[in-house]
């Protein structure tokens, strides 16, 4: 009988391949063959890296491999000034293990990827195999591993919860419908009020998982379903704790990125933006100050306008020089009910947005911990409270003074990239055009 | 202005309190109060453990707060070897941050929570603040931890599919549709489509995520959505590569929860099992040892019934000494289209479940990686190939050797605290009755 004992392959380093004085074994794609007359370049596309093997052809014309097949190749190392890893690999022997069936129609072994958007979203299993489009979405790990990491630091418990609900967290009509047996479901919004409800048992959360927005329009900044980090910590002073635990978590985020993903990062000339001295400004100053500075009429005092939130960053970088710009005290008609009003002037709630070169990536705040407190404002808003027994027990057998955040994952590393589009940081985005792959 | 540097609160963990010679201070919720005529008790729960305080009523009858209520009390430590954490508190200052509104309905403070399962599942926000049943779920981020951190260390990318989809990877008629605008969609019942398309990508992947099965029935061990711990590995040379990928996470997995999660194993009274010599046993091998051995008739050819696999994970106890047992090369017939058949045998596949302690855990195989063996097998089962056209561009454009696996986290969980109930290791589970909360 065959017994399992966890004897796993490992991974050869670059680094190990590097300092092999042996013979060694790389696996990967064909990438690129490359003839030279009398021999050839083959680029094998490894886990993280391009590396070039020099295969002698013996004027056969033969390299034994053609572009996309799966290659396992033996080989001495043997340094390179002129290569970008310093070494290159002498081929001895050519193994192929799977075998491509067509060459790919989209450019995967070439710097830039330029093709509409309907063809690059419906080549995505082709183009995400472009290195400098892969190393969107290792970065994309990477700022994952840091929140993850960071709160579980600070003792900050992750959960799981669920996905399909019986009620939308955020109101409105944004919501997915779903037939659930025989009754009527819907797709989670947020994990809100599963956050809310796990404060008063772990005192400090947080959940990375997918939430679903219904809504209609098609811009370059929204998706119909995205990676939401999200975290809520109990036993808070003020809301500014919760913006103090997100640029730190930023900030522990981006020294991770700048120590462990720093090829991806100079493949795709990112630069780390300083967490240090965000400028905080409250929601309506914000306003005037655009209105003033930029000589732009208000038109609304209910939400910042996108237009302003560009501004806002524009103003950030030149007078406070950071990317980073912390909006608080929005109007407590367009946050939800379960937000905390500012005890100084209940038009104002103490919540906030984070904003990343003039786009917000975060929304957060505090929340109202008191049960009759919370009674009186969905009272206020008519709600029914039945429907949200359940929500309130949370309240009802006590709960810290609490707040939170969510934070788009796809936002942020569309921002933190430079990318134009959202759906450039998705691996496979849902909007009302795309369903598939 | 204000400006925001991540200045955090740090959490005063137990080790550092016990230590301390100065006042103290703690907090959390009042988890049981205890008069003593004079004196009481303040029991604290705090983020992780309950704390013992001693409080001078002088008296006068006044504890100052009361049961549920949040506080932040100061003090001093003073060495106490009959108490569990080998110190109390002799507080000075009770502060009550957040009142409760009324006392819980169910045994937050007791040891063991007995309640019926509509009104335990009922009552979850309340209940989950009990310290038996909060380590639970503990334990739980313990296990996401240990697959994440390991499969990290391995060379696996995590990344983030999306839930809303066009077609069923697993089949049947159990799949959640959904109103997706003026199209059609479902509910993914696995990633598995996802992680075949990024294994050309980034070589190894993982993902933790939801997922959905619109399964009708009522058992102890299913729900209808669950997490689901997926990873996939290219460039494997055989199946078993994958299950001893799975040992060997397992392994890490229960030395990181011996190391930092000991007391929540010992408040459960846990023993975690030892992951060497796992046996491997072939489907029909295994079909013949139980009718055999437990004088049992085989009933059916088609899969392994709940009962056959309790008695397997019980010679797996009884003759190898572990309560772990692969089970391997499962009909063709009843895997799925993408499997791989074995080429010595194609009325079997490369594939495996992992039993633990009687009930599957985990599902994984190898696929097939060649297009026109895909193609050959899609045909042969009268698939619709214009559907699947998206799910073919990983061969088409080639892939190497894979294969991967799910484990469900809540049955993992469930099998290695010994509850005997699946719904007893999930948040706030989704089954036929339970939507809400």
């Amino acid at each position: 009988m065959i017994k399992v004992n966890g004897d796993v392959k490992k991974i050869t380093t670059l680094d190990e391949i590097r300092q092999s004085k042996d013979i060694v074994e790389i696996e990967g794609a064909v990438h690129k063959l490359r003839d030279m007359g009398g021999f050839c370049f083959i680029l094998v596309r490894t886990l993280n890296q391009v590396v070039q093997v020099v295969w002698d052809i013996d004027g056969s014309g033969d390299y034994k491999c053609h572009e996309g097949d799966w290659v396992k190749i033996k080989g001495s190392v043997v340094e390179d000034k002129r290569s970008k890893l310093g070494f290159e690999i002498h081929g001895k022997e050519i193994n192929v293990v799977s075998k491509a069936k067509s060459l790919s129609p989209v450019p995967i072994n070439k710097g830039k990827v330029n093709l509409h958007m309907d063809n690059h979203l419906k080549h995505r299993p082709a183009v995400l195999r472009n290195p400098s489009v892969r190393a969107i979405y290792k970065i994309q790990e990477g700022i994952c591993r840091g929140f993850r990491e960071y709160l579980t630091s600070q003792s900050f418990t992750e959960f799981h919860s669920p996905k399909i609900v019986a009620q939308g967290a955020e109101g409105g009509a944004n919501i997915f419908k779903l037939e659930y047996f025989d009754k009527m479901a819907f797709l989670a919004q947020s994990p809100q009020f599963y956050k809310q409800a796990m404060v008063p048992v772990f005192g400090r959360v947080f959940e990375v998982g997918p939430v679903f927005r219904a809504e209609k329009h098609d811009t370059s900044r929204h998706l119909n379903e995205y990676t939401s980090l999200d975290f809520e910590m109990g036993f808070i002073d003020s809301f500014y704790d919760i913006m103090n635990m997100e640029a730190a978590m930023l900030k522990y985020t981006f020294e991770l990125l700048g120590r462990e993903y720093k090829e991806e990062l100079e493949l795709l000339k990112v630069e780390l933006p300083s967490t240090e001295n965000i400028p905080a400004i409250k929601f309506h100053e914000a306003k005037e100050l655009i209105a003033e500075k930029f000589n732009r009429p208000i038109r609304t005092y209910k939400d910042l306008e996108p237009d302003e939130e560009r501004l806002l960053g524009k103003w950030a970088m030149e007078e406070h020089g950071t990317p980073f710009v912390f909006v608080t005290h929005y109007p407590s008609q367009t946050r939800p009910f379960y937000t905390m009003d500012d005890p100084e002037n209940t038009d104002v709630t103490l919540s906030f947005d984070l904003l990343l070169n003039g786009l917000e990536i975060t929304t957060g705040g505090q929340r109202i911990n008191d049960y009759d407190m919370q009674i009186e404002k969905m009272q206020k808003l008519q709600m029914d409270m039945e429907e949200f027994e359940s929500y309130l027990m949370t309240h009802k057998y006590g709960t810290p003074p609490h707040g939170g955040l969510g934070l788009g994952l796809e936002r942020l590393t569309m921002q933190l990239i430079g990318l134009d589009n959202i759906r450039y940081s998705t691996l496979f985005p849902r909007d009302i055009n795309h369903l598939i792959p």
